[in-house]
């Protein structure tokens, strides 16, 4: 009998991380101003700590993971690599199915990966304190996590009707000793203007994000936080990929077509750059990107400088987006609701060196309880959008005959998703297909820099 | 640097369970009937497989754990064994604590660990359906993933208060596809006489295993299932304490005191028993079972025949108990709430084998967020109760300067457990002493067996 599990001991943690700008075809595109210029290091000085600027534009291959870090990515690092027979067997495919699961991490999914580095950096540079923001709580979670285990102070603005509604992220938070306030609040210049013409809103991503931006931007001690998008938060995250190619290289395969959730894109780029280096050295690997039919930024979003947050506060990033002011619908995996994407994500998918597919929430859904029906773990709805696409394929493989090697990211646990899980058994969820039109009217939306670019 | 986490290949994953009888100076007491003798294989065989009826009274040292059980087991065994280094720095103790965690499990606790080998035995026997009871859930949702992994039907009688409050462990039961009902029902006599006396019954653990037992013994297809207190689970658990014993082995230490939350006693067995097996050959370790000071069965039961059940259906067993009527107060480890203790473990206790403490809850909780505060993991509030008292140890190790080993079964996390801490962030958990009176009112509601034993 061969193993279910592949396992790594701590000494195979990897000791770098892999930029994946070293390996593109074309430099990434910069950041830029509002007047159009690109945003040099200093402008991020004010929130972010030098090594992370640093980071942010760096063309070298490999960036050496601090020992405290790895010291602290052994609490449940390496991360398994299960073979999923059970579900093999269940789908009668030929095919070898592989999942990478990242739900052993204390706050459960992957996010801890970058909070943990983020905050040894920051302290490094003499801050005591972070702000962030979080919508449904697994980003504060993974922070809080991070800010305990690097002695800084954390207070995380939580998009109010998440905080009432979804109370359990929100007490982890708690637990891990950070703070956690329902935003808007009126402890911030935007928090207080919110409230002053709403004084019931139930807050939103974009409002958060102005909030903790500013409280970092207005604090001496205090720097800001960010759970994607961001090249040196995809960076951290490629432990993942790095140690599935030690796990897959330990039993002798190799996967065909790479498959993880894509919202801001640090899970995807986490567990595929390091299969795109591999790539771009010539070896054959399929990179799949899977984003909800709901918010469907690479598969029909327009490749554009937009604003990263809601409210227009950021630089402008060069990624696909569906327009900074699109608000996707209410879907029941939070983290994937993003309009845009990372940039490295996006520059490679429009260069055509990565792919991208959408599916519907309830046949997602569908995924995630098969899933949880053979291999036991009840995945997080942002992870049983990988499923779904890499059982489509498993599916395909059979009516083929083709022994394909699958892999996927399962991102984290649904232990804080269950009322999705109910609603799905009552029929209560539902697809909502991004409509048409709004592909125009995002156009009309996108903030207009090419002209000052030139 | 050394590791943090102690693992072992899925080769390493025991292939026999050990038995703890073999090694007691006494055998055990047999169950009584309601005429005061011993009950028989036979009347067991309405509603258990004989594989199980034969683990139960067994004296053998060594039990195989048949292949696709071991099989099963590799979804997530062998767990970690974790070196608790940042708690002993916090703490600044020369102790060296450590500590195996059974929250690694799809359910999130050590329940799957006998639940998979129920299913298994029971399918053997031809068996297509199971029925159980569950009070919050964590047996329940042990019990719907080992009858997903063995193709057998499962019903679980959930207590209709926990049902209705807690439904995210409910909603985990249907995810692995298993049917949850709210008890008392209206489909056992049990259920049904309960509703007509009460058409609003909040139900009860008591209500909902006559419910299950019913349903077994009217039902040819159908056995019941239990998660702890009888012999062979505690047998089936005992895969921990193995696997622990391995770990220390590997990393040359062993432990001078083992703490394991003790409810029914399942947690318990499975970790302590095999190091009873070094104690009975003269190696000197310490074994706690640690339990709340509101239901403190060992430190202020007697020790006498009781029933298993609150109204008084199953077989007598002889183990210390607060009287079968006793209703603990609602504190936050359901698991623990129980009247009576595991018969095996009430014997040792009797004949000073081991020893038993009992702690206060919020002590409890403060020590389990300290847990999540150094370690990372959020323990359940069941496992916070021996990490409280491993704690209390570890400072006087640092009062004493004395470098003992302490070890403790982090039996599961905390993640449906994120109300309670609310509570205690909020100051509203409360400390229940069981109080005097009761002890000796508890002695009039014992079934008098030793009259007609005699």
């Amino acid at each position: 009998m061969t193993e279910t599990k592949i396992l790594l001991d701590e000494s195979e943690i990897p000791t770098q991380w892999y930029n994946v700008v070293a390996d593109m075809p074309n430099p990434p595109d910069p950041p830029l101003g509002p007047d159009g210029k690109p945003v040099g290091p200093d402008q991020l000085a004010a929130i972010f700590p030098p090594a992370l600027i640093e980071q942010e534009v760096s063309g070298e291959r490999w960036v050496p993971i601090p020992e405290p870090v790895r010291e602290a990515y052994r609490l449940w690092r390496p991360s398994p690599l299960y073979r999923a027979r059970r579900l093999e067997q269940y789908l009668g495919t030929p095919a070898r199915i592989y999942y990478k699961y990242e739900g052993v991490s204390p706050a459960g999914s992957h996010k801890p990966n970058t909070a943990l580095a983020q905050a040894y950096y920051n302290r490094e540079a003499g801050i005591r304190r972070l702000s962030t923001e979080t919508g449904a709580g697994q980003w504060g979670s993974a922070l809080a996590l991070a800010g305990r285990m690097f002695d800084l102070e954390v207070r995380v603005y939580m998009v109010r009707i998440s905080y009432e509604q979804k109370p359990y992220r929100r007490s982890m938070i708690q637990t891990w000793g950070a703070e956690v306030l329902p935003s808007p609040t009126d402890r911030t210049e935007a928090g207080r203007k919110v409230r002053a013409a709403d004084p019931d809103s139930p807050g939103s991503l974009g409002i958060a994000i102005s909030e903790a931006v500013e409280e970092a931007a207005s604090r001496q001690d205090t720097n800001y936080s960010l759970g994607s998008v961001l090249n040196h938060v995809l960076l951290h995250q490629t432990v993942i990929g790095l140690e599935a190619k030690k796990q897959f290289e330990k039993v002798g395969d190799y996967p065909d077509v790479v498959y993880a959730p894509c919202g801001g894109g640090s899970n995807f780029g986490g567990v595929a750059f390091p299969f795109f280096a591999d790539k771009a050295a010539g070896r054959e690997v399929r990179l799949v990107a899977v984003e909800p039919a709901s918010c469907p930024t690479l598969t029909r979003g327009h490749y554009a400088y937009d604003f990263g947050d809601t409210v227009g506060l950021t630089p402008l990033l060069h990624m696909y987006t569906l327009g900074h002011d699109f608000v996707p619908p209410g879907i029941h995996a939070g983290g994937l609701r993003y309009h845009g994407d990372s940039p490295l994500v996006s520059q490679l998918y429009h260069e055509g060196l990565i792919e991208a597919l959408a599916v519907d929430q309830v046949p997602t859904f569908e995924a995630g309880v098969t899933f949880a029906r053979t291999e036991g773990i009840i995945p997080a709805p942002e992870s049983s959008h990988a499923i779904r696409a890499c059982i489509d394929e498993a599916l395909r493989c059979k009516e083929s005959g083709e022994p394909r090697v699958l892999f996927f990211n399962l991102s984290g646990h649904g232990h804080f998703d269950m009322a999705a899980y109910d609603r799905y058994f009552r029929g209560e969820l539902e697809d909502f297909a991004y409509p048409e039109e709004a592909i125009e009217q995002a156009l009309e939306h996108l903030p207009k820099v090419e002209a000052a670019q030139s």
